[in-house]
């Protein structure tokens, strides 16, 4: 049961969060914390959050459990507001889609890493934001990954992870770097192909034409490429390097295929689409199943 | 009003016409032709074909008007075989994705492009195949692009565009290399990269648990990579020096973005990001309007 719980950014994860735990009745008091006026009164009117403030500090007091779910460029003036006004029972996670970056900013603020401090990640979400579009289910059935640090006390894993079951997800535990690097891989480079792919039509001169003759396959594609491009530049700086380096890999792996196809060797080519298609369609199954 | 129509591969793109025209009552007779008897008892079963044959040189006898909806891979060998088949009023259009080889095969074997002769291809599809996922609506509001070459006779166009006309298709004109270009931009190239994507990641050694932490927009983005490798295969080797200048193209752009990520260049990043955005839900509104 969770006393006082602060949510610091009342949206679609935030707010999620909020919601599920009180559909459980696990949390006695919910404070939401954020810029906008109207979003938070969305939140209030919605009974996602019991009363509101724009002050981080403020917010946290007397919490036992702190959320983050902030853009990760905002994660170290977040941390900044905090210190200092954190309760002594206090347990903060957050939900950022990188987790070297929001250590590094702990690690800045605070001197160390914090033994109260549990890095986490939903790997959750919908086409939608705002406290609006949140709601119980969202992270039912999806998995939180959580990230822990020799620092971290294992009283204070053990909250966060106790609070993610009631929300009905399943709970996987790994180390930072390969977080970032399993990230880089499945979402992070995806996105970059679809911003990449869209933006260069984009700039073609006749792409008015281009996108006219764009079928449902290219809509699916490049659904991702609707993404908030803040939260987007924010990703692509907090895991710099392994994106850079996924990107690189997959130039290169463009370019062989290019000389592939340059060459003819359609054998080759059927054998590369066939494990693709059995690799994707035995994904789709363990999704579903 | 069509006398005969012989439909050369009876699937989704081929049984499909056959019930549209069937729906709008502009059709005498509909004679199929394929190698797989399920398929074509299917096919009979669901009312789509009156007849059949495996013969294609019997199946275009006395057909005013053939659509030709095989793999590219095999539209050689259907020319050769309709060749001193085909009644003096017959009018041939295809399905093709790739018009350039529908044509330089067509040359090949009657030694130049008949006037008679239509390259076509329209728009549509779904993720099911064969006569069973065939429905009469799936070209409407769908475009078709014909290819009419200067040999092509205004007659045996002005044929194949009130046909297509009839199943509620918009038409475009224009040139065969055109077409070329802008199918390679908005459909192949997002297969090449999702096809890519798929493998590689399937190739790393954690292959199982990379999939494991995909997400929805992984789904969205990867749907195309369940597409038919052969079908695939082919189109690569039909427009591979279209599709090949574009993967090189992409793997410079990606370079260029992973250069833009270690440099740390946030505004670029974003104006990227918010370009693709912008465009791609542009794109939808066209759609949906």
């Amino acid at each position: 049961m969770i006393r006082r719980l602060a949510v610091i950014g009342v949206g679609l994860i935030g707010g999620s969060l909020a919601r599920a735990l009180r559909a459980e009745d696990a949390v006695g008091e919910v404070v939401g914390c954020g810029r906008g006026v109207e979003n938070l009164e969305t939140a209030m009117r919605l009974g996602i959050i019991d009363h509101y403030t724009h002050n981080i500090g403020a917010a946290v007091e007397g919490a036992d459990m702190v959320f983050l779910a902030v853009p990760l460029g905002a994660m170290r003036d977040v941390f900044q507001a905090m210190c200092g006004r954190l309760a002594s029972d206090a347990v903060v996670t957050d939900g950022g889609s990188v987790k070297g970056s929001v250590v590094r900013d702990c690690k800045a603020v605070f001197g160390d890493i914090p033994a109260w401090f549990v890095p986490g990640h939903p790997i959750a979400g919908t086409e939608n934001s705002g406290a609006e579009a949140a709601f119980a289910e969202l992270y039912r059935r999806r998995r939180v990954i959580l990230t822990p640090l020799p620092e971290t006390a294992p009283a204070a894993l053990g909250r966060v992870e106790a609070m993610w079951q009631l929300c009905g997800a399943d709970i996987v535990e790994m180390s930072v770097a390969h977080h970032d690097e399993v990230l880089a891989a499945t979402s992070h480079l995806p996105h970059m192909l679809a911003y990449t792919l869209v933006d260069s039509l984009a700039r073609m001169k006749e792409n008015d034409e281009i996108f006219r003759y764009a079928a449902g396959g290219f809509r699916d594609f490049t659904r991702i490429a609707s993404s908030n491009p803040v939260m987007w530049r924010d990703i692509c700086i907090a895991n710099s390097d392994a994106i850079g380096g996924m990107l690189e890999a997959f130039a290169n792996e463009l370019t062989e295929l290019s000389d592939t196809l340059r060459r003819g060797d359609s054998d080759h080519l059927l054998k590369i689409f066939s494990r693709a298609k059995a690799a994707r369609d035995r994904f789709v199954d363990g999704v579903e199943a």
